[in-house]
């Protein structure tokens, strides 16, 4: 598999599960402050123009859920993703799909506001909320979605790399983690996982 | 198990999969113009104060994607998520990430602008942009992500609610669905389907 990414983009959740499934593939970097996702070979692997994106022997795969539910599904032995009850495994979907669709995005408001509107002062705009969403984001985190040690309790999923993730952007929105201390130690936990060192050495 | 949702919302999503499952289900109908979605027993059953929402016998699960797999994993005799196949079943979820984070998401930024900043202009802005970002979605979708007669070719599939769904939201964000005809024909015949048609009946 080839596997697409660029530096502590979201695709850094992805990178640090392949690791930790001890999944075989090759590891593409792209710069986004050369706009090689704009690129016409890179458009051809994904016309989205976005990272993940995760080349398989079938096909291209995108979206960060996706790719994670594909890797815990395809690497069976460490049951990344509690697959094999589906009220467990809803549960790591939904804490997934929330990290998706409203962490992310309320992130993405603070530099990618040109994807909702042309108009700068609007984009300002957009900027300056960013910390108000993202605390509000890890107020709900923090209260219902860390069980610890790991997101879903004592088991290791791949909801794990992906809160690391987003968790990472917080003082760039600038958000203390420290406020939300269920995900700060969660965060601690898994800069000592080795894993995670190796993709951090990666995109650091 | 109980099933919370508004009318022509999102949740008319999981709403047809319940209904085409066969699923046995009560559904609880949230007045949005009323702000039944914020009231305290609402909140204590979905703390985001949002819709759908799926209460089981083990705990609640929100977030669209993670109930229609969960419904799909649960009533196994459709196959509707493709799941034993990994790469079928992550083309699925793959699709179904990007109705919610990416085109749910620009639909949103016509009403739901106050989600993302407080200024009145700023949410005009976001407002007027609605009609180009939904169109990008819908070419992207037209171009790559509806094989024929269903989204993910001879099987249907949780996909398919979920693209009708999101479909039906084009003529209020002033997009013609005339203009994307494999997608125009996907709804077409979903609007066939008896289960799609008792739904709407609800939501309507």
């Amino acid at each position: 598999m080839k596997f697409y990414y660029a530096n502590n983009s979201c695709a850094l959740a992805s990178h640090i599960a392949l690791l930790e499934a001890g999944a075989e593939f090759e590891a593409h970097r792209l710069d986004f402050a050369q706009g090689q996702q704009r690129s016409d070979d890179y458009l051809k692997i994904n016309p989205k123009g976005r990272v993940p994106a995760l080349a398989t022997a079938r096909g291209v795969l995108t979206e960060t859920p996706a790719i994670l539910a594909y890797i815990a599904q395809t690497h069976p032995d460490q049951d990344l993703a509690l697959m094999s009850d589906p009220f467990d495994y809803a549960r790591v979907q939904s804490i997934n799909s929330y990290l998706c669709s409203t962490v992310h995005v309320a992130h993405a408001h603070k530099q990618r506001g040109a994807r909702w509107t042309d108009d700068p002062d609007a984009q300002a705009a957009l900027t300056r909320h960013v910390p108000t969403t993202m605390r509000a984001c890890f107020d709900l985190i923090e209260a219902s979605m860390v069980q610890g040690p790991w997101v879903m309790g004592e088991h290791y999923t791949v909801c794990d790399p992906y809160l690391f993730t987003i968790t990472r952007w917080l003082a760039g929105d600038q958000v203390d983690v420290a406020d939300f201390p269920r995900v700060h130690r969660h965060m601690q936990r898994m800069q000592e996982r080795p894993a995670v060192k190796q993709a951090l050495a990666l995109h650091n």
